[in-house]
């Protein structure tokens, strides 16, 4: 089996599900517990916030545990605005985010709030420009992804930050579910207010994920109930999930300088071998995450592509996994001005650390021998 | 190590544990995605969910799963009142409930809903006729909790379902987390249009939960993103959780004729104990679930109490969980009409099928032993 679909899901890491199981029986207690069980399982808790907050160059009192990244963004969005509305009801987000952020946003949208979309550039960047020119004087929010899921473009975070340094009364949001353990990110760097954290796309464990959020004391919860982490996300801790999240996290942004350079050894390898393929077009930009590219075939369908390459047990992807059982078509792609062939044949391939050259050899070998052979859509020529 | 604190949280069974470690190694794709990683991941989910169904008497459709049982209370109470605002802003609680819906439903108020909260009578119950006077021509929601999670009181939760088919247009949901392994739960006798379920309370972990919900179609969803769970609940999916979750309700399900008889022996040994003790006044009620009684010793606070018998390993909790770090009384005891000094004074000892004869032995001995020497409080006599 090849897997190249690593942007969808990881293979969770050995140490991280022994973590989660070690922590699941040794500190099973309730940390709301007052006796001595709770204490102990409370403490790990802390600690795998504390750690949390020094990977990601933040505070540890800013760390909150979720159920993973749609939450996360949920609450930054949902939580923001909310809590700001007496303040202004528009809020600003580029067009390439995650459906997380965009359906986050769609609903304010019908609760009465304004939204701008920010479209990319020609060059398919959003910029930090086009962002600054969309601000208006009841702006709450700006949401921008640090890297796409789709096509890895990195987008311009820092720049964004650095630009809304001032506009302090504006909430900035980063979604950083596919930069981390791919290229530096740093809560401090970036200037957000808050950042959001998947762990299972980092050989982590499904259903855990983080929320960095600068000032919780201005931000209304998704959940009520207990007072659990700073009275924002009530219901019992998970103790266990946040440790195992934490551990990935640790990996990933340990291992990610090697990582990220055998990534972009190999991303560099498929950008040559399609160049040469005369049936192939290359969505990924230049300035791309080293873990994904993103390529279309014009006429032929990307998921008769990914049925192709199944039959030889290699998995990649027709556009996010969130999206790909609704529609075949990319509207990252859409947005940044690809037409509709390319569109609706786009396949993303996704590396992790641990995919070797020689699944890339193999893959590019079954690639050639398969994807041509396949059956143009009806009309393509 | 006595662990008498089940209610607030179990030890994860073994079983349950490996099936999640398996399952996250095995079947770790995205569910989402179209390869057959995918569809095995999606495989793996839809067949937990169609097993919970069974164990709950509801339809497999019916069955989402959430982070807990606090997100599960969340999304029936925020979720059924907004779908339903435009037909009344009117909810019926019962004051007895955990945080997760009382604080639910307190958010409701504040964003502009009626709330009435019915006490429970003299006899410490809340009654289907109490909760009947209480509905009005805009109610939408009604909530009542199958088994109190501080006294063991088993709720008039199948009454309340009996009196609400005649109002077909009001949703009723019951939080059956205590209930469930305790005494049989069925979604279709409760008559319940939803139902929550947390997994880490039944030797299952944390971070995962159920919510049953009759008809999807009419809910508003609390995170927004991908289509995941009938577009109710945005996110990847956690197969290995749930397929862990469902695993423990399977075995609480399958052991409760059994474990409970066992716990009721157990439980009837200490009303026998505590009945017999001049310091001990008995709060929880003779309808009781099996695995929870709740004393006082009025004068002495609680949290000494518990503190003195951790001195001997034994583990036994003040008030619940969830509200123990943030206040020593009992707003459960005070509802049902306990006095000052009964409120602040109640432990709760909770067993599960696991705890033994000789445990129970060793509680009582270490009670006589340590309890009466607990200093009085301040004021007391």
């Amino acid at each position: 089996m090849i897997y190249l679909d690593n942007s969808a899901a990881t293979i969770p890491d050995e140490e991280v599900l022994k973590t989660f199981t070690k922590a699941s029986s040794a500190y099973f207690g309730n940390p709301s517990s007052l006796h001595k069980l709770g204490g102990e399982a409370s403490a790990l808790l802390e600690k795998a916030r504390e750690k949390a907050a020094e990977l990601l160059e933040a505070e540890q009192h800013q760390v909150l545990f979720t159920s993973g990244a749609t939450e996360s963004n949920n609450l930054a969005v949902q939580g923001t605005a909310y809590a700001r509305q007496n303040r202004g009801k528009h809020v600003v987000v580029s067009s390439l985010e995650h459906p997380s952020i965009l359906e986050a946003v769609a609903y304010l949208e019908r609760e009465g709030w304004d939204v701008t979309r920010v479209s990319p550039q020609m060059n398919g960047d959003v910029t930090a420009q086009s962002v600054k020119r969309a601000l208006r004087e009841d702006t709450v929010l700006v949401c921008m992804m640090h890297v796409n899921n789709e096509t890895g473009a990195i987008l311009p975070a820092e720049e964004v930050g650095l630009m809304l340094k001032r506009y302090p009364r504006i909430h900035y949001h980063v979604d950083a579910v596919q930069a981390v353990g791919k290229i530096p990110v740093s809560f401090r760097t970036i200037g957000a207010d808050s950042l959001s954290i998947s762990a299972h796309k980092i050989h982590g464990l499904k259903g855990t994920g983080l929320l960095v959020y600068r000032d919780t004391r201005n931000l209304t919860p998704l959940f009520f109930g207990g007072a659990q982490e700073s009275g924002i996300r009530a219901g019992t801790e998970n103790p266990a999930g946040a440790a195992a999240a934490v551990k990935a996290l640790r990996l990933a942004v340990s291992n990610r300088p090697e990582h990220a350079a055998h990534m972009r050894d190999l991303n560099v390898q498929l950008e040559t071998f399609f160049k040469e393929r005369k049936e192939v077009v290359i969505n990924s930009p230049a300035q791309r995450a080293p873990h994904i590219i993103n390529v279309s075939c014009p006429g032929r369908k990307a998921e008769t592509v990914v049925h192709a390459l199944e039959q030889r047990e290699i998995y990649i992807s027709t556009t996010s996994a969130c999206s790909s059982r609704v529609s075949n078509e990319s509207s990252v792609l859409k947005e940044m001005g690809a037409d509709q062939s390319v569109a609706e044949s786009a396949v993303r391939i996704s590396l992790s650390g641990r995919t070797t050259a020689e699944e890339i050899g193999s893959f590019m070998k079954a690639w050639e021998q398969t994807v041509p052979e396949v059956t143009l859509a009806k009309g393509a020529k």
